[in-house]
């Protein structure tokens, strides 16, 4: 689990300044999220603005949660021009399944531009390959362990993209290998965003990793400052602000301790 | 307080999804108030997916707090359908009084379709009933004990709904009863949009109970949540975080001691 | 530095209330440190509304965080009203330098309207006065502690405002004096919009003191409850938490005891 923790060495070191379109709810936490652990967050979808921004951000976190017909066209240009700038880019689809404006404005901005590592829970993954998956609202999923793992390979293979299928445990695959992270626990579902600012933060490794080992160091990273965080508070107010805490003082020995990952067979 | 025991354990057996427009200063911390008791919120306001977010949520909360010309389409569309979809709906017309734009949009939300529960402060409701209730901003306004029994008696009638006027002592009318609620404290007030914490779980109680009966539980159970944490914490930024914790571990023994719920002569 | 506690006295007395045009990361923040202090936040940006709300402000904050096309009117015509009203305004600047939009707006709103303080960090400020100022993001800049001082006054001189640029060590002029501000610490980098709730917190002390002090009572003040806070919280959740209760419990005393201000030589 060394990698994991050179990972996090190299967001401190070096900072990157991760661009972010978000939705409204967790603007404030996965910026918080970000500065946390290290890295710079910076929030603007201002059509006018994009190309300034990203030329000087090192990578782009797209995030759909609260998408409407004004931020659609920010997210879809902020997506083309990180691909032309070959800025590492993750895109979390909130909501797939749950509507079809959902749906579809994922599936357009996995077309129009290269996403780097896709992120979502499984119904909303399930959803962008046309699966039956039925999110129910955006919080939860029909997570099913066995299928999880298939999903992320095959997701992985559609979409040729790094995909993180999160749940109880979380599936990570380049459509190759597969990763399964079982850091985390269940106080996570009683915060909003958290899946969200899973996502944040993967837009900060992906600024100094490869785009597997990114995804995976993010979850496992982000798993185990969530189980510190509930050693020391058990509720989720209190569970919050702790997670943050953890974010920051989360060091190399914490992760080669804790860090739950495994490769699995495909 | 036995009903309101068991309006609380019916939204945590069910875990209504609570579909909200809301504003952009609480929609992070309204989320985590319906998630830390127990429901499922979601947030969603772009007007192409409205239909298929109400088909599946079990409730509406439209609070116009930062409303504008953008976002007013959106909470009128989305009380239309969920009128016609029959799902409760509980609006917030968060700075009535204040400006016309707030006082004009909360009448023609209750004009265009069913509400179920309409809550806000006295200035707010005294406004719309087209009284000479001034808003000082969004968060106090001139609360008389004795007229706002009245008010919310009155408010009920003439909109046809259940109305909830807030304040030291909170009152509660479907046009013919009238309940108040004693609990709460004045730390709630040095917390931005704890009054729309209130209405964000007086929809997931709406869904779960009837509307009379799911106004005064979300008051009774917020107020007594907001007392404990005040125990623990006497300064706004914790007791901010403990009012999470607390309605997450708010429980039938908790309400049965604490709640001062009264059915008070109309 | 018993003026600073008066000023304090006089938000906690009068309660202005505060009319914020923010950002969507910060409005939550914005307005619990603005309730926190004891004062009153409104946050409402719909262009049909801006005059009825402004008539009843104190004072306008306006802060470009999160800026685009439907926003940036808004900001145009609050400043325009604001001034015709004589009501104090507090504009920030953010990310000026880090895109050409940033920047242009806030030197057209410097221009359409009365600007009365304009509080951003060295390389914000910089890029507004056509120096090399190369924002990163929007939390940090090239702060040169020997150029800031004349950066403010600089800027003050040019923009005929108060300005305060702040860092390590914070300048505020007026274009005659120069006050510099030792208070804060380093833990207020690692809380996104920590910048932003100075901001915010002095449009409150706008509305009850003259520009240049109630620049500098805001920046003290803040900067006192960010140490307070360091010293009960060492890790960025919690110290968020700590940094409301100390904008509550921070009193004269403390103020008398802690402020680090001094009049500096322009």
């Amino acid at each position: 689990m060394e990698w994991i923790a050179k990972a996090l060495e190299r967001v401190r070191k070096r900072k990157p300044l991760v661009q972010n379109i978000t939705n409204f709810v967790v603007m404030n936490t996965t910026a918080n999220a970000l500065l946390a652990l290290g890295a710079s967050p910076v929030m603007a979808h201002a059509r006018d603005e994009l190309e300034d921004m990203l030329r000087i951000a090192d990578s782009l976190v797209v995030n759909i949660g609260t998408l409407d017909e004004h931020w659609i066209p920010s997210m879809e240009k902020a997506v083309k021009i990180a691909s032309e700038l070959k800025k590492p880019t993750v895109l979390d689809p909130v909501g797939a399944g749950a509507t079809k404006l959902r749906t579809e404005t994922a599936l357009r901005l996995l077309e129009i531009g290269d996403i780097t590592i896709l992120r979502g829970n499984f119904g909303e993954i399930a959803a962008l390959l046309g699966e039956h998956g039925r999110t129910r609202g955006v919080d939860s999923a029909t997570y099913e362990e066995d299928k999880a793992k298939e999903l992320a390979l095959t997701a992985a293979r559609e979409f040729n993209t790094v995909v993180a299928v999160t749940g109880p445990v979380d599936y990570v695959s380049d459509g190759k290998g597969v990763y399964a992270v079982y850091n985390g626990n269940e106080m996570l579902g009683r915060v909003t965003g958290t899946g969200c600012m899973v996502t944040a933060i993967t837009g900060a490794f992906a600024a100094v990793e490869e785009p597997l080992k990114a995804a995976v160091s993010a979850l496992a990273i982000f798993g185990i400052a969530a189980e510190k965080a509930c050693e020391e508070a058990k509720y989720p107010g209190s569970f919050h602000v702790k997670l943050y805490d953890w974010l920051y003082r989360i060091d190399e020995e914490l992760i080669i301790e804790r860090a739950k990952v495994r490769k699995v067979e495909p």
